[in-house]
């Protein structure tokens, strides 16, 4: 019997096959729920397998930028789950270039990130300089000395990046100042993120709050948990809301993401987020669970 | 006879000289006040000559971190202004030094800057690190790669840095995260700054909005427009606000800060601030005046 169950309640056996019943397309987060770092999370291979055998369209959507589609599809391999396309993988990479196809742009892009925003952009056409190419760059300063920059530059994207430096963000902040109609896109604002399992890191929010800092503008974000990729999996595929459960390990992004965009969602304890912590937050999720695995049980 | 002025009038002759009589303590910014880049203002030194010779006490005070208080001593002297004293020059590298005296710090500070919050530091007896020597530092990611961090720091003091990089980023980030009580010192929060005269540059505010979005705390600030260094010389020299007059280039800056600090303020169109720009903004001086030359006329 399809009752909807008030939120955050656990998982039972009973709730998971009606939240599967009811659901047409899980949209799974990566990091924390398929994955933790480089190691595939016991059981998840089956469960997706399960999920799959049942007719279920199955989504990846991660805010990492650092990797393009391709090269994701090569880390889902890699860990031995086969059979994927890279069309059901939503990077926040993809994201950046995905939002500037959809307003028709034509210029040129400024990229402070790392080579996966360099590929998406690639696979749609648009120019871009900036990125890991600009990793060494240092500014000698001489009296009167002036960095020149590419007027033809119309957005500026940031995501993570492991080699920023003061160079990209002078550059990014004088398309931002002086290029007229200039706009700035982040992949994400998370404030920490999962180089390693072994601590939190910097996450991209620190590249796009110093950008923020220096150009006075607001981003466009188009990664979690703003509502770009929801818009623009729903229209590809042809999926209403009510179909779709979010899947996630963060209350912040992947949760709130469910949450905004009219979806059913599964919190993962197998990630960032501990029971003590969804205990003491707002951003209620309808269902947690310990992993993914559960859904097969 | 001194009559109010209404908000933002020409310094004409007659203002002028009531607005000196009535003035016991100048504060000037130094870019775009005192000089621009590496040039003196054209009448600058003479001003200042009579002021003293009027008797008035003049304070520098400048946001720029990235020297201490005698190394703008030597930049004063060098542009021919000379017979200062250290003791009348407030940088925002001095003003983090003078914050952590003032709560009595005891434990050890990062800082993402350059030499000047460094040789403060010194000064006061704090121990440090970062800063320059962190600048080549690099993170080689490998599985279950960790940042090793000082569990003695308790203050972060973050301000301009042409040399930042991830390495400091994630530094920074892991001891206002992971250090109980860590405290966040911000030298300024600039948007940008006037490495040279031939363009703007990202200022400080881009080093402060990386490390506010990854550690997901706000900083103290010490420098202008908050009241922390005015507070200070109050205090110090035993000025009441009605003596002081604030005299600056920059609205958002100097003028704010006058202008929450109670005192009178004089704007020059000698730096960033075009009188187009005055004319539009919601901060608004007693008076503004094409340089302080005007003060001696």
């Amino acid at each position: 019997m399809a009752v909807e169950a008030p939120k955050k309640s656990y998982l039972s056996d009973d709730a998971a096959r009606t939240l599967i019943d009811q659901t047409n397309t899980f949209i799974f987060d990566c990091d924390g729920v398929v994955w933790k770092g480089d190691t595939l999370i016991d059981g998840v291979k089956e469960t997706l397998d399960m999920l799959r055998a049942e007719g279920k369209r199955l989504i990846f959507v991660t805010n990492n930028s650092t990797k393009s589609r391709k090269q994701y599809l090569s880390k889902f391999e890699s860990l031995g789950l086969t059979g994927m396309k890279p069309e059901e993988i939503f990077s926040s990479s993809f994201a950046a270039a995905a939002y500037l196809s959809s307003i028709g742009f034509k210029k040129k892009a400024y990229v402070i990130g790392e080579q996966g925003i360099q590929l998406e952009l690639d696979l749609v056409g648009v120019d871009h300089l900036g990125g890991p190419s600009d990793g060494d760059k240092k500014i000698e300063l001489k009296p009167g000395e002036l960095m020149e920059h590419d007027a033809d530059v119309g957005a500026v994207i940031v995501g993570f990046d492991r080699y920023v430096n003061y160079y990209k963000l002078q550059y990014a902040t004088l398309c931002l100042r002086e290029n007229p109609g200039c706009i700035f896109i982040a992949t994400n604002t998370d404030a920490v993120t999962h180089l390693t399992d072994a601590q939190e890191w910097a996450g991209g929010g620190a590249m796009v709050g110093a950008v923020k800092a220096s150009s006075g503008k607001e981003p466009t974000i188009v990664g979690k948990p703003a509502s770009f990729m929801l818009e623009y999996i729903c229209e590809q595929f042809g999926i209403r809301r009510d179909q779709i459960c979010m899947v996630g390990d963060r209350l912040d992004t992947d949760i709130m993401f469910g949450v905004d965009g009219g979806l059913r969602t599964l919190l993962c304890l197998s990630g960032v987020t501990t029971k003590e912590v969804l205990d003491e937050t707002s951003v209620q999720p309808d269902y947690y669970v310990e992993s993914i695995a559960r859904l097969r049980k």
